[in-house]
């Protein structure tokens, strides 16, 4: 038995396979008798030594962990600043782990938390409390740098596309006298990954979606229109998947332009509503819209296979690097085929990943810039693969876990986070 | 062989289930050597002699349909008039089944087209070519008289039901720091059905959804303020399933009262986004919304067993009716035991089940009004229970089918329907 104890962190949005990394974590480090204590709430538990006893948690709720969605330990959104700029906050972390004789610290999340755990991992040596960090990746965006893919994200993209493919088979059903215009709003503030992923519900021409509006293309609304017509006129209908991050020229979100509700307020959070009244006005058809917001990164009754594979992977692969040594590393995704797919786990610096976004690739984005290309689709394809349903009981609904979420006894003084 | 032709018809808003009667349909009348038309976009395609011969699709694709949503043949919304008010349309309907030899007439829809369904059984022998007709139950709104539910409402209910627990994880990881409070908006503008399964999601006290917002009940701002408040005080956050119906003291739908865009147009089908920004200009808390729409009808991959097994069992019925000289009548679904679960098949006369409505029992709605009782429990429950995957391809996808839908040769001249 290694002497300390494991710390793990959920960090940012959550997803439906985060847990699986959780339940991997824990499996993993049980299995070499090292203990796991979990923050609650992310890092803001950490600080404030709340700290969750996961060797109190069944066997079972460990288990069933893999398949529930959400994060089962809470998470935050929540960055540390610089160590210049706020060094107690860094101390307070040390004292928290040498306190529970914490020598290892997982920290599962994107970009930030990367770069978070970059500097845990270099404060902890200077501090006289060594401490070995491991970034463990995890985001629906798919915007981290190095990895191949992120987990998280070949659900949300599994469950675009199959949604996609099934909201289009009701309007085609009723388009001769109904519904024309379809339109999807997906996740993605920044970057079109999962509008791209609505793409692979499309296996022959003409299918839908007919269009996806990026938020890397700015929108022209001439365009668009006339591509909404012509795709009405010839199939029928039109499915449209648009990004949350959808801009106009001037670099505005259209889900801000231009709509205000009775109390004056911009409305967020609508881009499908814009989109479906412009058609509405300008082109005279009827138009339903879906926003299925965080239905999407939480549908865990629909995720990738390949997914949780790799969600239930990295976690495993970052306790075998802590206890093999590693420091301030993230197991990241190595595709090492398209076809057949095939992929292993490797561990890279975080200074790799801190900070850095993975863009998609302009190759992906078909030259009219309304669908996507071979190159997306072979790259994309393989990260939605395979179901890997949970059980369900009785009552027709998941089983899903919640755990007991016991906290340690406290060893230090209250600790208040002054700019929250 | 029995002599004649099988015409099959959908009507109205299509489900995930749909088809499953419909492979019901063709496979039990390819047993008894029947063929079978359907009509192309449901009662149109009849009318204008658009015929699609099922005769010509393989049996692999009948039976793939039945795991696949929407329409395969095409529905429509169109009511016919009274017979006294257009009478050649129901003269062109019998040429129509005179010209085609169609001997029994199969329609799958809800009230209204049990009535055209009654309608044209009456004319048919005053017009000299007696015509079977039989209704076949079908509407995610559940609100068929005399049928104890409705093939399509238990898939809905279970999506509305699975994706309340699963967004309700996601928001509970995250509330200590971000979203209090998320809303999902659901179908049915008349009847609180689908939002009464969204409670299906709670099993135990404190379990979301924390509101569920009924048409059936007035909207009260200040105490529905109250209780998500309240809520957020006690639990953390509060999810609240609001039904698209909601409505206002004055009767006026919520959706309708008060948002209007940048057009200067009342903004239409969004009762979430107005109780979003109503929770945050009020009480301040950060929320999310969701508005599934089409995908909550369309959503096959999550279709209750319950559901499906009955939406096959009432087109496998309908046929046998056909055969054995039924006329006027529609298979319906008596439950004979709550606990165990048991059902079965019977004719009911359409005279009862045209035009009628049923109506959420005052008894389902728990007496705050803002959630559901033990009796709706009772009831709703095995409606959602089993599930019933489609199958899915190499590419991570449902293999849905689409048919051929070839057409069979007109007879008869062309028939243009005035009032559309």
């Amino acid at each position: 038995m290694a002497e300390g104890k494991l710390l793990y962190a959920q960090s940012g949005g959550v997803t439906a396979v985060i847990n699986a990394t959780a339940a991997a974590v824990i499996e993993t480090a049980r299995a070499a008798k090292v203990p796991v204590l979990a923050a609650r709430n992310g890092i803001i538990g950490a600080l404030r030594e709340e700290l969750i006893d996961t060797t109190r948690e069944s066997r079972a709720r460990i288990a069933a962990l893999r398949h529930t969605p959400g994060g089962a330990f809470g998470s935050c959104r929540y960055k540390l600043k610089s160590i210049a700029q706020n060094r107690a906050q860094y101390e307070r972390l040390i004292e928290v782990f040498k306190a529970h004789d914490i020598r290892w610290f997982l920290y599962n999340g994107g970009n930030d938390s990367a770069d978070t755990a970059l500097k845990i991992s270099q404060i902890g040596r200077e501090l006289g409390h060594p401490i070995q960090v491991i970034g463990v990746p995890k985001t629906v965006d798919n915007d981290l740098a190095v990895t191949d893919t992120c987990p998280g994200f070949g659900s949300v993209a599994k469950y675009v596309a199959v949604s996609v493919a099934e909201a289009s088979l009701d309007v085609e059903s009723m388009c001769a006298s109904s519904t024309k215009v379809f339109i999807i709003e997906v996740m993605g503030r920044h970057a079109g990954w999962i509008a791209a992923a609505g793409g692979l519900a499309a296996r022959e021409a003409g299918d839908p979606p007919h269009l996806i509006l990026f938020p890397e293309v700015a929108f022209d609304e001439a365009k668009f229109l006339a591509r909404v017509r012509s795709t009405v006129e010839k199939v029928g209908y039109c499915t449209v998947v648009a990004s949350e991050g959808l801009r106009n020229a001037a670099g505005e979100f259209l889900a801000e332009a231009g709509t205000r509700d009775a109390f004056g307020h911009t409305q967020l959070g609508g881009v499908a509503p814009v989109l479906a009244q412009l058609v509405k006005a300008r082109l005279g058809y009827k138009y339903h819209w879906a926003l299925p917001d965080y239905l999407q990164r939480s549908a865990r009754h629909l995720a990738s296979k390949t997914d949780a594979d790799q969600a239930y992977a990295v976690g495993k692969a970052a306790v075998e690097y802590a206890l093999a040594g590693h420091n301030a590393v993230m197991p990241v995704i190595v595709r090492t085929s398209d076809a057949p797919y095939r992929w292993k786990i490797e561990p890279a610096p975080l200074a790799k990943i801190a900070n850095r976004e993975k863009k998609l690739p302009k190759g992906f984005i078909s030259r009219d810039g309304y669908g996507i290309t071979a190159a997306a689709r072979r790259y994309l394809e393989p990260l939605i693969r395979g179901e890997d349903p949970p059980r369900y009981g009785r009552h027709g609904l998941p089983e899903y876990v919640r755990l007991e979420r016991n906290l340690v006894r406290r060893k230090l003084p209250a600790y208040v986070i002054e700019d929250r």
